[in-house]
């Protein structure tokens, strides 16, 4: 008897656990700081920035960090901050996109713009980046400030090139590729270069944790795009179909475009493009992905990409922080929630 | 016969000119770089980023920051780049502030917001505050980097300072210095900080730089205040009333309110705080302010900080860069549109 669970979907929790406990205490700090970094005499910054950072986000990038950093044996105390810096980069980007999507709900709570407005959310993020390069600054590596401050400008690119994309479904694989590695990949490949670039590992080294970060950042947003609509198995409860009302090409609906008929692709375009939605475009939607095997030829390109992940940590010796990065792909390949 | 121009308004714009001509060459450089470091792969960003950039702003941070270098005899090369950070900065902040005010014009020309979408606004700022960063980094000083993003900080805290006083005409005038200390001083303190702190001058030095552009900075948003009524001659064909439709308490109200009746108290209440306004509520505004010297009042207030500008540079021997810092203190309390 028993139930047969794919190899991959084996331990998703695992993943992440292992990475958790690699870092813990690292992690304890880190929170710590970005508790105190969020504090200001102005009594709505920590209230909004709070909202969103204690609402449970996983912490992924921040643990990259202190893994990456625990990768190349650092031993300083620089990847405490770094990695806050990291997190309020990532805090920035979710309040300005929420604005920028216009979006209700972020982590299954009222986005922040919902209850303090699209201004105060637009200003807190700006308050963040601002606390994020201070940080960077009292680290004093001029090499991890080139590396962040490179990847605050492939961030806003990537953005700005999804809001061209969007309602466009004549988007291809590869243009959608480079929106993802600008908004998602570019600040897992920084936070995973940062602990390297501080202990001045070799150039092979830094780039193979960058490599590591930017692929894993590409599957991992690939999985979200699977998650949002339901992913292999749709309607698990989660609040699935947002992607669609945003009018947001995602790497499901290429493919789902790519391979169905012109009465389909009618329905992709009155949905995505005209914005047409009822009671039924999701369960649709959902129904064409399926039949193209859309969610599972995402999930495979993902697994693509987990795998050059792996690979570029191939270099590095084995032990306890190559193991937990290693599995990290595991969780983020295979998550399905 | 001849006009009698009151000591203060002479010759205003030769302020602004003597500041120009003291940094002609070095302003040519910054403008492009701008212009340069606006390029993207991504259409959309050079094309927001210009629109706003090309309007004719007066580049007068960027300038102050040539200048104060000249002043401590820099003879480098960073003071190009910091001054095209510190502009990045300021634009990044007026493409942000015109999605919070949901402005519909700046310098005359539609806001970016209005052509492009509040989204575009939002993510051609991030990316020019990345771009800031960026400069700064390849620059290489800890302690520029540390000052600006000090004021990254200290302007976003300004602004939601700002949010939070909007509507409220209890607002006094410590509370409403203390948000234009952050939204505005701060750049312009930053602005004049970091030609000192690239040479490594004295404390002294720093703190006189320093000093001297957050009074500027102070003064300029004044008169801005003021002038947003009109100025001492109201109706100069500029457009006028945009503080009052947004209701944004500025210190020309405060000083209106405090001395007002209780009747003109509740007019204040209901068009700044309700929102309640008709054709006639800029003229009736404009009356009030002016029955109780509030304009005068403000443009005093100016003139306090920009004296506190000039005494600054006291510490400096005279010469060319000094007195075109000095100018520059006439052309801001001084200018009248």
């Amino acid at each position: 008897m028993g139930l047969v669970i794919p190899l991959d979907e084996r331990g998703r929790d695992d993943g992440i656990d292992a990475l958790s406990a690699l870092v813990q205490s690292d992690l304890e700090r880190v929170n710590q700081l970005i508790l105190s970094r969020t504090g200001s005499d102005v009594q709505m910054i920590p209230e909004v920035a709070n909202h969103l950072i204690s609402s449970g986000g996983k912490r992924l990038r921040p643990l990259l960090t202190l893994a990456s950093a625990k990768l190349v044996g650092y031993s300083g105390e620089g990847h405490i901050r770094l990695a806050a810096a990291v997190e309020f980069m990532h805090t920035a980007t979710l309040l300005h996109d929420d604005v920028v999507d216009a979006s209700e709900m972020r982590r299954g709570k009222l986005a922040a713009r919902m209850l303090w407005g699209n201004e105060a959310s637009v200003l807190v993020g700006d308050f963040l980046l601002g606390q994020a390069f201070k940080m960077m600054v009292e680290v004093g590596s001029l090499s991890c400030l080139d590396i962040l401050s490179t990847a605050a400008t492939v961030i806003a690119e990537g953005e700005v090139m999804q809001l061209v994309a969007a309602k466009n479904i004549a988007t291809t694989e590869d243009e959608y590729l480079a929106v993802i590695r600008g908004k998602t990949a570019a600040l897992f490949a920084a936070a995973c270069e940062v602990g390297p670039a501080l202990v001045g590992s070799s150039k092979a080294e830094q780039a193979a944790c960058r490599s590591y970060g930017a692929n894993l950042g590409i599957a991992f947003q690939l999985v979200d795009d699977a998650l949002d609509y339901g992913g292999r198995e749709a309607k698990l409860g989660k609040k699935v179909g947002d992607d669609l009302r945003e009018g947001k090409i995602t790497l499901p609906v290429i493919f789902a475009v790519r391979r169905g008929t012109n009465g389909e692709r009618e329905f992709w375009k009155r949905t995505l493009e005209a914005g047409e939605i009822d009671d039924d475009s999701l369960e649709t939607a959902i129904d064409l992905l399926q039949r193209h095997g859309a969610i599972d030829e995402t999930f495979a390109r993902a697994r693509h990409y987990g795998a050059i992940a792996r690979d570029a940590l191939a270099l590095f010796p084995d032990g306890q922080a190559k193991s937990a990065m290693l599995d990290a792909v595991s969780f983020v390949t295979s998550r399905a929630h």
